[in-house]
C-alpha cells in the first residue's frame, strides 16, 4: 500500500499514468490480469476477514444498524464468491476495440470509429465491500484505471481487498496503481474525485438517492446517474387478474429493498372493483403494507392511507403505494410527476395501450405485462452489471461493460487536405 | 413571442411540456415543421435584417470587434443561406425510432433498444446568430424541444429568428413552446439554464474556451463539452516532405479560426534539418507566424521566440508554434500534456510509428497523413453538425444528429415474472 505521505490528488495522478498501459493491455493481458485478482484475494481470506471484523465492531460500536452490518459483513463463503465474480467477468467479451463505424471519405481517407477505455473510472458508493472488487474488476476489462471511494464504514475491509488486487496487478505485469483508493482521505478524498475534471474521465456514483444527488450536484468530473427507481406498475382497464396479481406481488415481494422493484401501483378506475382486492390482498398476504388512497381504502382490507408523500418515496421494503386514476391519461400524467425515470410496466390486454404506454412513458425501460424486477444487467445477458443509468447521457437502463468504454475515430489517409 | 412576465424556468417548464408532443411527432411532421421553419426565416428577411441592424449599432457603439462584427452580420444572402441549411437538415434521415438492439430473454419478454429524443435540448452560445438556427432545427429534426441563450451581442437579432421560428411551429400545428430563448434574462437566463436539472435533459455550449469551461464548471445539467482545439500535427523521421508541407499548410492557412486548425507542430529530430526550413518557409510564405523553439529558429528563417504559454495557445490565427522534439515518445509526450483531445495528425511513411499513433493519443480523431481539418461533421458525412465533442461520455468527435437521441429499452412480456 501507498504510504499516507502522498495526497489523494497524486494518487488520481498515478492512476492516470497508469491508464496510459492499462488502455493497451491485451484481452489476453486483462485476463490473466482478472485471474491473478481472484487468486490474490481467495489467498488473502483470512486478512480480508480479519479487516472486516475490526470494521463491524467499530460499526456496532457507532450504531450501525443491522441490515448494514450485513450488507458490510464478508466471510469466506463470500469472499470466494467475489473471486468467481471477478473470473466470471474475464470470461465476457473484451469491450475495447470492437469496430462501432467505417467509412471511406470521397477522397479516399479511411475512417473507423473504435471502442476505447475511458481512461480512469472514479466511483463513490457506500458500505458494500463487493462494489469494490466488482467496480474494479469491471474497470480493468474494459481496459480502465479506478479510483475508488468506498464509505468509512468498510474502510479497513477496502483496503484489505485493494491491497490484495494491487498484489494481484504487480504479480500479473500489469501497473498496481491501476486501482486507487481515496478512502483514507475521507470526505476530502470523496471532495477531490468530484473536482478531479482531466483526471478522472467518469464518476459513477452507487448507494443511496443522497449519496448520488450530492455527487451530481457537486462533481465537476461527468458524472453516469445510477439507481434512484420509484417504479410504477400501471393496471389498465383489460388487465388480467392473474398477470395483474403475480406482477404486482413478484415486482414488490421478490427482492423490495433494490432499485426495480415497484413503489407505486396505479389502477384504472375501470378495472378498480375488479382488480384492488385480489391484488391488495395478494400483497397483504406477502406481508406487504398498502399506502392507499381513499378509493383503494374502500375496496381493500389492510389499507394504510396514503399521503402526498407516498408517491414521491422509495421505500425499499415491504411498502407499497396504491392509487385510482381516472383513465390512461392519468396514469401517464402521474408517471411524468412522480417516476425517477428508471422503470415502468403496464399489465394490459390492449395492444393499442400498450403501444402509448410504450411510446409516452420516458424512462429507461419500458415495460408491458412484465415484472419491473427484469429491468437487470443480468437478466438482460450483460453478463455482468456497473449500475443502471436513469440519465439519458452516455448510457440508459441496465449497463454492462461496453457503457464503461469511450470511442476514438482513426483517420488514415495517403496525403490528403482539404479543398 | 411570450411576454416577459414569465419568468426564465417557466419557459423552460413550456419547453418540457412542449418536448412530450414534438417527441411523438412522425418523421414527415418534423420535415413539415422544418420547411414552414425555412419558409418563415425567409419571409421574415426584412425583420431580421432590421433587427440585425441594430444589433450591429449597438455593438459599434460598445467597441464590438470588426471580426465579431461580422460574425453577427446578417444580410439577405446570409438569411437565405441559413434558410436552405434548415430544409438540408429536414432531408437528414430520421435519427428516432431506430432499433439498436434487440433480444428475447429465455423466458419468452422480447426486449427492443429504441432511440428516442432526450427531450429538451439547452445551449449556450455567443454572438452567432447562425447557431440560433442551426441549434434548433437540429433539435426539431431529432424530436427534441430546444431552449437557446446567444448571448446579449445579438438578442434583437436571435428574438426575430425565433419569432419566425415559433411562428412556423404554429403554422406546422407544432406546439411552439417547443423553441424557447431565455436571452432576455440576461446572464440570470444562462444561470437558471445551467440549473435546471429535470428540465433540461443536455446543455450543449457552443463558443470560446472560456465560455465552455463556465458552462462545464458551474452546470448541475449534464454537458456535452465541445470545441476547444489545440490540435497537434507530427512529422516523423520518415514524413514525405511534400505531405509534410502540404499538410501543415492546409491544416494551418484553409481556415485558421476554427478548432480543428492546427496550432503546434512537432518534429522528430531526426527529420528536422530536412523539414523544419521547407515546412516553415510554406507557413511563412502563406503569411503564417511561426512561433518556434530553439532548435526551429536555428533551422528557418522568420521565426518567433516560442515560450512555455505558445505550447497550450488555440492561436485560431496565422499563428502556428513548432517544437523540434528528441522523437515519437517525446511527441506523445507533449501531446498528452498539451493536447485538448480533439485531433492529431501524424505524418510518417512507417506503418509502425503510425498504429502506435493510432493506438496512443487519446484524442476524439487521431490521424495518419491527413489535414487535422477533415474533423467535421459534414466531411465525416453527417449531413450536419451539433459540434465536435472532446469529452469522452455519450459523444466523442463530430456530432451528427443520432447524438441528439438517447435510448430507451422497450420489454414486451406476457405475465413473466422473475424467479
Amino acid at each position: 500500500m501507498l504510504t499516507t505521505a502522498i495526497t489523494a490528488r497524486e494518487r488520481m495522478v498515478l492512476a492516470k499514468h497508469a491508464s496510459r498501459t492499462i488502455s493497451l493491455l491485451t484481452d489476453q493481458q486483462k485476463c490473466g490480469a482478472l485471474m491473478s485478482v481472484a487468486d490474490e484475494i481467495t489467498a488473502a481470506t483470512d486478512d480480508i476477514v480479519a479487516a472486516n471484523a475490526e470494521d463491524l465492531a467499530h460499526g456496532r460500536d457507532n450504531g450501525l444498524s443491522e441490515a448494514l452490518q450485513d450488507r458490510l459483513r464478508l466471510d469466506g463463503h463470500r469472499i470466494a464468491g467475489l473471486a468467481r465474480a471477478v473470473r466470471e467477468v474475464a470470461r465476457l467479451p473484451d469491450p475495447v476495440g470492437r469496430v462501432l463505424d467505417e467509412q471511406v471519405m470521397p477522397n479516399g481517407v479511411a475512417l473507423t470509429k473504435v471502442s476505447v477505455p475511458f481512461g480512469v473510472v472514479g466511483s463513490i458508493y457506500e458500505a458494500r465491500p463487493n462494489v469494490t472488487v466488482d467496480i474494479a474488476a469491471l474497470a480493468l476489462r474494459s481496459g480502465n484505471a479506478v479510483v475508488l471511494r468506498g464509505g468509512s464504514a468498510a474502510e479497513r475491509t477496502n483496503a484489505a481487498l485493494i491491497a490484495a488486487m494491487r498484489r494481484a496487478l504487480t504479480q500479473a505485469n500489469v501497473d498496481p496503481d491501476g486501482i486507487q483508493t481515496v478512502d483514507d482521505f475521507g470526505r476530502d478524498g470523496a471532495r477531490e474525485l468530484m473536482q478531479a475534471r482531466g483526471l478522472i474521465d467518469v464518476l459513477i456514483p452507487r448507494g443511496s438517492a443522497a449519496l448520488i444527488e450530492t455527487v451530481v450536484t457537486e462533481s465537476l468530473v461527468p458524472v453516469i446517474e445510477t439507481g434512484a427507481g420509484i417504479v410504477h406498475i400501471v393496471l389498465d382497464a383489460s388487465a388480467p387478474l392473474e398477470w395483474a396479481r403475480d406482477i404486482v406481488v413478484n415486482a414488490k415481494v421478490q427482492r423490495p429493498s433494490v432499485c426495480n422493484s415497484v413503489e407505486t401501483v396505479l389502477v384504472v378506475r375501470e378495472a378498480a372493483e375488479r382488480l384492488v382486492a385480489p391484488v391488495a390482498g395478494a400483497l397483504h398476504a406477502h406481508g406487504v403494507t398498502v399506502h392507499g388512497d381513499e378509493a383503494v381504502a374502500l375496496l381493500a382490507d389492510h389499507v394504510v392511507p396514503a399521503t402526498e408523500a407516498d408517491w414521491s418515496t422509495e421505500y425499499l421494503s415491504l411498502d407499497v403505494s396504491m392509487k385510482v386514476v381516472a383513465d390512461l391519461d392519468e396514469a401517464l400524467a402521474h408517471i411524468r410527476q412522480y417516476s425517477t425515470g428508471h422503470t415502468e410496466s403496464i399489465i394490459t390486454a390492449s395492444d393499442t395501450n400498450a403501444e402509448r404506454f410504450l411510446a409516452e412513458v420516458d424512462s429507461a425501460v419500458v415495460m408491458v405485462n412484465a415484472s419491473t424486477r427484469f429491468t437487470d444487467g443480468g437478466e438482460f445477458g450483460f453478463g455482468a452489471e456497473v449500475g443502471i443509468s436513469t440519465q439519458k447521457l452516455h448510457a440508459r437502463g441496465p449497463m454492462g461493460l461496453p457503457e464503461l468504454t469511450s470511442t476514438k475515430w482513426l483517420a488514415r489517409g495517403t496525403g490528403q487536405v482539404r479543398a
